[in-house]
């Protein structure tokens, strides 16, 4: 999904804190990503599932779940679950985006194939589900298979908003909820509800997991774009070179003058791009204060999930979350 | 999946035995199809759905539990669900094999995009699993969990396995499980499961459900060498083209003489086909009585499927199930 996931701080506490749990959860998927008939399998998901991700996702179904004082084991089934879906998410973004670097590696559609990339992303899902089914909790398999369809819907219309310089803050948020935070919200809120969490701590947890996947978003498109400052980092631009309605850009759009509207159309709308137009993009954003009003929105986010954290058992670990929550948008402050 | 899925008499009266059901199947598939969020999706899987299959999986499962005297109306989530899951194969097969047509119509593919295809069938896979939570049986979501995590291995299975000469029999099994099987049996068993049934009927059914699926498959693979008769048809030789390691070939690469398996590494292992090669090809099937075996093997899995049925309950389902299975061997007896 793009995201550069440099949350390692708060992130490297909670996995201290979480290192039982963690490394059963490893365990776990290495036994359950393994196929007896398809030696295939495991070959195309060692890339991804080794290559050093920071396991973020299973972490937040940890905490969640740890958080609220559970003393079972399902929220092993769970995580692993949760890192399976994340990881069949990036395989079938591989073949749909041709990218081709991911965590500094050849993505899997280069090392292998398309129909692998599928095929296999395929598998993960499903065994995902199964684990799910070990939870033996209908709840959870309903939370997932909602924000699955939730992921699957946001990627559908983040094709279809692709190049469409009308789209909407709305339909932004609806994207950003499908790639990032629907996975985030139900790994949080799932792991409440296997430990028994009552209603208004599976919502808090929600409503936490929301919000940092939103805030989790606009800091990555921010980045993009350099952050709040003016340099141009190696990474810049390539949001801009794909043609991406994100949030900084749409914010422009919309105070856009009629000179900028056709910058924005020549340049997002048609693709047309020439040499110095990304300085020109960065010069506009800049200008309409749009990269400040993202930031701000960023900042908001992180505000509305430590509040959603009021609502939750006093516990280290909750503030750890809020940390977490702190420093993902500390990478733009 | 490549099967003609020319099963239409016995299937027409088991969809008039269950038209009710059917019909509001169909209501159910509709709904759910829809995406308030991204009116792609609907747009995609019209395509399919709607492209008059025989809607044979979802008829399973209706037949399975009506069977066992089911009352309620779990059934019809449950048919939704699989139809689902098929459709999904279908979308992610057109990505993976770049087939032209499916069903008289271009592929999906074609009319929208690989992208499209990929993240659709994902979105229609996620929509089976809350279909399957709304049944409220953890049984029914284990069981077509289980079976999506065999279709995929057995994809997956396919890929590695094709165009090796040395494909087994025991291999070929495998496959035909994942790609057709796996979802015939799942539906026909958890029928019975959200009917209550007793695990003997169970059992019954899914073995009912495995051995019909791997018959089918045979005689598809029959079909594509003109069946067991010597007359070329207008779509013979397709999976041939392909190099695929389908029931006869296996079983004349098996038998083969040096010759013979120089022609079958030629044209099947490194894919060098010359004019008359097909003619070749069938000879040999002839000579080594490859196309018949294929077709005892067939007849043999409906019997298979026929005495499975002896420990179902005695119903006028039940009878039209038997003349089901017997209907697909008919097509190349």
């Amino acid at each position: 999904m793009g995201m550069k996931e440099n949350v390692s701080k708060p992130l490297d506490r909670l996995s201290s804190e979480l290192a039982g749990d963690m490394a059963a959860v490893n365990t776990l998927i290495r036994e359950r990503m393994a196929s007896r008939h398809a030696p295939r399998i495991p070959e195309v998901t060692a890339h991804l599932v080794e290559a050093g991700g920071k396991r973020l996702r299973p972490m937040l179904v940890l905490a969640a779940a740890r958080l609220c004082g559970y003393q079972g084991d399902s929220h092993l089934l769970l995580a692993a679950a949760v890192e399976f879906i994340h990881t069949a998410t990036l395989l079938h973004d591989d073949v749909v985006d041709e990218s081709e670097q991911r965590r500094g590696r050849p993505t899997a559609n280069l090392l292998w194939d398309n129909k692998s990339s599928v095929l296999v992303g395929d598998y993960l899902f499903a065994r995902s589900f199964q684990l799910m089914a070990d939870t033996g909790s209908m709840q959870v398999m309903r939370i997932l298979a909602n924000a699955s369809a939730t992921i699957a819907e946001g990627e559908v219309l983040q094709l279809t908003a692709a190049q469409d310089i009308t789209t909407t803050e709305d339909i932004y948020t609806q994207i950003v909820r499908g790639k990032t935070a629907a996975l985030f919200s139900a790994a949080t809120e799932a792991g409440t509800v296997v430990a028994g969490a009552d209603p208004a701590v599976q919502q808090a947890l929600f409503d936490y997991g929301d919000a940092l996947g939103i805030a989790f978003q606009i800091v990555d498109d921010l980045l993009d774009y350099g952050g709040a400052t003016t340099t141009i980092g190696k990474n810049v631009g390539d949001d801009f070179r794909e043609r991406k309605l994100t949030l900084p850009v749409i914010k422009a759009i919309a105070a856009a003058d009629a000179d900028e509207r056709a910058f924005w159309e020549r340049t997002i709308g048609k693709g047309q791009q020439a040499e110095g137009d990304l300085e020109t993009a960065l010069e506009i954003l800049h200008r309409r204060g749009a990269l400040d009003a993202a930031r701000a929105d960023a900042l908001a986010w992180v505000e509305r999930a430590k509040q959603a954290l009021t609502a939750a058992p006093d516990h280290l670990i909750r503030d750890l979350l809020g940390d977490l929550a702190e420093f993902v948008v500390a990478r733009v402050a």
